[in-house]
């Protein structure tokens, strides 16, 4: 296992084994977005990836990789909703036994996809228990495998292989990107996308963009060293409400990306309903978060070539309906 | 102008106008639909494309073979929403001015997206006014060109493109179709998709989805002439209302088509919400239709691999609230 920094041939190593596995998604114009801001917005659309987020390329990475054996013993996660599916359904392609340890207020729509791939579910209380404690007696009593949701080189390199096919694609139309904007969570999709794009478009700035209250990564890289948030904090985000960053993502995020940006809940709901509207894509509140920071102009896109990550789509109805309710 | 059955040198010879111009939509597995019918299902989402359908395609390869001169006399057009916003996006596209004539009840989104494209709107009553006799009249005022909404080569040929894309993909995926549900108003769309898959993969069956009610293309197929329905009827598919196959659409389908579907509302209702949760695409009733034809069992899908296309994406926020209230 690699566990340094992983390069550019790590994540086109990741694109040949997701290669027939994972949807290559598409990368979209948005036209509505390009308007409101004197700019070319391009967006990337995770939401269509099997189980509806990236989250199965870096999962599918990982667990492709164990032998037979470690198969055998079983495989084990935990996460709030987007890495549990995934591992639950890449374990049931490998026809492996996953048990999913996840927060008791993930939304029903990411407990019940997880159900439904076949995986055991064990829940937990996210304030008062430690889920990395529940998920080590797993291991230790089975022999399981832990797959990590973000801090691992082979995750990073699944998550990159996002970063690889934008850069193919804006290598196609000819197109040169200024900025990349990413939401991010523990660090692992930013961080993979970030060595991707750095690796075929140097000058490009890649932008971190976080719940406002949980904006660790955008803290720790002002601060030049690894911060906390405090957990205690509310957002819609569900998928981004990982305190800390990663040790290994933190130290390739720091090295690679140009800042952070925080996002207020009522300008993530006005960009799932944007999304809804012009791009006719249902994000979650952590998958459109990205594109908020463009709408609510924290970034400047005047003139200039911004590809948004749109990361994940799996949001229960009611609160779509909220936030069409809010804001269409 | 050709005016006969266009061929698959024609759709091919739109595709490369529409290069760089038209979104080269995906082709998505449907893992739900496929656990559901125990066949493959995978599905080309249109909602994607320019201005949220597949119209964009044929209003596209028209209105590029017109002369400047034709351009500067202006374009006219009819449509419920998706033809007058594809119209008013590449009118404006190649600096011609539109004017688009549109019922009064068409949904507010389509009616608001047209004339954010620089169109003008001519609003008629869809049941007591003509609106070819008011096209007419503009046409003979200004001089402007009519771009047919389905019954013209050009038309059906830039809608083959759908085929096109889904006949290279599956070629690339090595799978063979054994059916295509494509949703059906004038038949356009189904016509060229049908003339793009019967090149390629002449044993595959294409059946036309159409909502209660306006089932005039199954009823037209089912006796062998244009048959018309009555248009007092009531169906939340307002994009799918045209009473009467087209003359050209009828001679194409008839020749190629295996036979029609008619699906309920409440079954259309149930497709956007299936779309919603499992494949994170925004449908309008019309775009949904199809992949209710699949979900209700009225096509055998079992061991098959189904080809659904989804026409459409441009639906009002309360109707998606109603069809995610109704049904998830």
């Amino acid at each position: 296992m690699i566990n340094d920094h992983p390069e550019i041939a790590d994540i086109v190593d990741a694109a040949s084994r997701l290669s027939g596995h994972a949807i290559r998604t598409p990368l979209l114009e948005c036209a509505a977005a390009s308007e409101l801001t004197g700019g070319r917005i391009l967006v990337k659309p995770e939401m269509l990836q099997v189980t509806g987020s990236f989250k199965f390329r870096g999962a599918f990475n990982f667990i492709s990789r164990l032998s037979e054996e470690e198969r055998r013993r079983g495989i084990v996660a935990f996460s709030s909703g987007n890495h549990a599916q995934a591992v639950a359904a890449v374990s049931r392609h490998f026809a492996a036994a996953a048990t999913i340890v996840m927060p008791r207020d993930a939304p029903a729509i990411k407990v019940e996809a997880t159900r439904s791939f076949g995986a055991e579910i064990v829940l937990y209380d996210r304030k008062e228990e430690s889920r990395e404690d529940i998920a080590r007696e797993l291991m230790e009593s089975s022999g399981a495998t832990l797959v990590p949701p973000f801090d691992h080189a082979l995750t990073i390199a699944g998550q990159g292989t996002v970063g690889l096919e934008i850069a193919e694609d804006l290598a196609l139309a000819g197109a040169t990107p200024d900025q990349v904007l990413v939401p991010c969570s523990g660090g692992g999709l930013i961080a993979g996308i970030a060595t991707a794009i750095k690796a075929r478009f140097p000058d490009c700035r890649i932008f971190a963009v976080e719940p406002e209250g949980y904006d660790d990564t955008g803290r720790s890289l002002a601060a030049g060293s690894r911060q906390s948030v405090d957990i205690a904090a509310e957002s819609i985000c569900d998928a981004l409400l990982v305190p800390t960053p990663g040790e290994l993502t933190f130290s390739i995020n720091s090295d690679l990306l140009a800042g952070g940006i925080a996002v207020p809940d009522e300008t993530t709901y006005r960009a799932m309903a944007f999304a809804f509207r012009h791009l006719k894509l249902v994000a979650e509140p952590g998958g459109a978060i990205a594109l908020g920071a463009v709408l609510d102009s924290s970034v400047d896109c005047r003139d200039r070539t911004t590809v948004v990550v749109m990361s994940g789509g799996n949001v229960d109805a009611s609160i779509m309906r909220e936030a069409l309710s809010a804001s269409v």
